[in-house]
């Protein structure tokens, strides 16, 4: 696939995703949606990418939805009237695919199934779609001239993009409630307090602080035992006891014991870096969702 | 119903309950919770109101259970021995719902259910259920005089109306342990500290403290998406899989999308402020509860 | 059993199990972990122990897996490829669990079905599972000289002892991505500002701040409450929706309150300490776990 709305740049083991329509601030359109599911699909897979930082081109992150288009902005079949069984049931048929789920969401959900890392590196405003898509980024940096506002109160809509799910984990149900119900366009400052972004750094600072950490996350790192830390995380962190956690990073632990963990160990007793070989990822989970 | 420990008025479309017991301070009583079930339930489909304040008449919030009612206070009926798997058979049996379920419990889960957003006022001491019944309200403001203690440790009970649910995800499952367990009165300083309470502020400024914010949640709203809004944070975020949230949040956006979400964009687009005209809240969750 | 590894000692009701291999900085071994989930079952049922405080012997807490034994540290059976359904349905098979489940979270799971508090009290340095093991502890107070680190990372393996059920659950997924991947060794005040931590005192006020916190906890408490509130607020603060609380924290209140809660009020009223008797802890949940 060729990317119209944002670019794909590997360089030092780290892909940068930069939402790429700078005239428009960035603002998100189906289009930008589908080469985002791509891109992250593509990183899944690619040995070449160790973690991924996203971020905006120009002055914005991402304006949010594109509204300027006229009409049907959400590409909505309104002729259906789907009833949450339905919707379940015929979850990939494409009538419901193309008409009825959100786009947002089929963005995070993909960002959720990445085996890497991912930081967001929020350099300027990140509005409705501009600041859900970030929530399943694994940490949250800002530029001092980030804003970020859930502004879809003011527009007559709800949070989406999976949002429900993951702002609370961040910020608490109280604040995702507030922020929300509000639809406030919060400071980097604002953000920060409430827990939402790590750090605030100087504009000039943001791109080299995201790849600073990246780089720590990467550095002698085993791929395998990082993609399963990721994926146990999110996952196990939301199971309702934690035999399913015992489950699951029992076989994580088995699997990269008898691999990676190996050479980890041997480096380790011989106070040298270790060579890790990567391989495949384990299934350590009963289904893949 | 008419009530007879507690008030409901509305005023520009606040509807403010006030436990209304002073010469108690407010303490709980069966007939106090059915009160508050009604009027939770009233305010719910009540088109006048669009958020709902809670606070206590006189200097307290709610002195907990009132204890002095002799003997039985919690109506139990200790003839039964109820099971796990028989309270939830029977629950809506008048056996178990008078004899055995909590009554706290019914209070916050009709204020869970509750499609508007509520906001605690705490002017004064809310101890036991004026602690826990707090829990479900989305924001808790606290006065200076404000003092809150989950005291049933020293009772020999244990936390009801589902806060075990509730308090570990405001304040954390350590600090939720270290409160219930040491049975402490908080200060509102030490409240607002753990993450429990939003704000503290001068008595005379919490109820105008309390009222601004839910001008701010309510003025150019769309009830419907606010009413989605609340049901989609609270319910997808204790799910055990996004998928889940993007399953519902989908069928929020599109319903919101084809209904109030028009005129919203419209009026974003034009500059003006939106007239949502509101109707029925869709059905976004597979089964009512 | 006879304890090799660890210490086994009860004053004042207050239960201190000491990770004792000093040389090895008490370095954990597949003996320790067995001497930990037999110590942990012990204080369940002892009457004498009313509050665990977990610390380590010397100038360590605990230095993670004992990697001085030459090759399979973990008892790993590596001709076996067990698959997710596999390690459930044979979750007690003895080749699973000797040769498959990982270790740290049989001792983990051991901690979390305690119903007494514990506290871990971290004098020293607190490395793989010697910081995982603290997770399912209700309070973590930490010497300054104390050092955290999740370093999974760097041996190549995945955080375990179901660590990613507890982890993001106490300082939030983001912050638990971070520790995880970065793989950092964090003082006592990075653990206390990310919130793993309580509290950081000298190393001298270390014993005596725990022991006053169990002190605190079990004074004028029923045993019976006690266990049910713990039980209460890690299961239910895990469940989809508030109503499974309200089914369990129904059956808790009932039972206390014609039980201990007798007394509890009686003595409330009376102005006076109470006596309670304890007894049997009620089934409140379906299933044992």
């Amino acid at each position: 696939m060729d990317y119209d709305t944002i670019r794909y740049q590997v360089s030092d083991r780290i892909l940068t995703l930069t939402l790429d329509r700078p005239e428009q601030l960035n603002a998100f359109t189906v289009r930008m949606a589908e080469e985002l599911v791509d891109a992250f699909g593509r990183a899944s897979t690619d040995d070449d990418v160790a973690a991924i930082v996203v971020t905006g081109s120009g002055r914005a992150f991402c304006a949010g939805m594109d509204l300027s288009a006229s009409g049907n902005v959400f590409g909505l079949d309104e002729t259906l009237r789907p009833t949450p069984s339905e919707i379940r049931d015929r979850l990939d048929d494409p009538e419901i695919v193309h008409g009825v789920r959100d786009t947002g969401g089929r963005v995070t959900l993909a960002i959720y199934d990445c085996p890497k890392p991912v930081i967001a590196a929020i350099n300027g405003p990140a509005v409705g779609i501009g600041a859900t898509m970030t929530l399943p980024m694994d940490i949250r940096l800002a530029s001092d001239k980030a804003r970020i506002g859930f502004v879809f109160g003011k527009l007559g809509v709800v949070p989406e993009a999976c949002s429900s799910w993951f702002l609370p984990r961040i910020v608490g149900i109280s604040r995702a409630l507030e922020w929300t119900y509000s639809a406030d366009i919060l400071s980097a400052a604002e953000a920060h307090e409430g827990g939402l972004v790590r750090q605030v750094v100087p504009a000039d600072d943001l791109l080299p602080t995201a790849y600073a950490l990246a780089a720590k996350f990467t550095t002698d790192r085993s791929p395998v035992a990082t993609a399963l830390t990721r994926q146990l995380m999110y996952r196990n962190s939301a199971q309702p006891h934690p035999l399913e956690a015992h489950l699951s990073d029992s076989l994580a632990m088995f699997y990269t014991s008898i691999g990676d963990g190996k050479e980890g160990v041997r480096a380790f007793l011989e106070k040298r870096p270790p060579r890790f070989t990567g391989g495949d990822v384990p299934r350590v989970f009963p289904e893949k969702d």
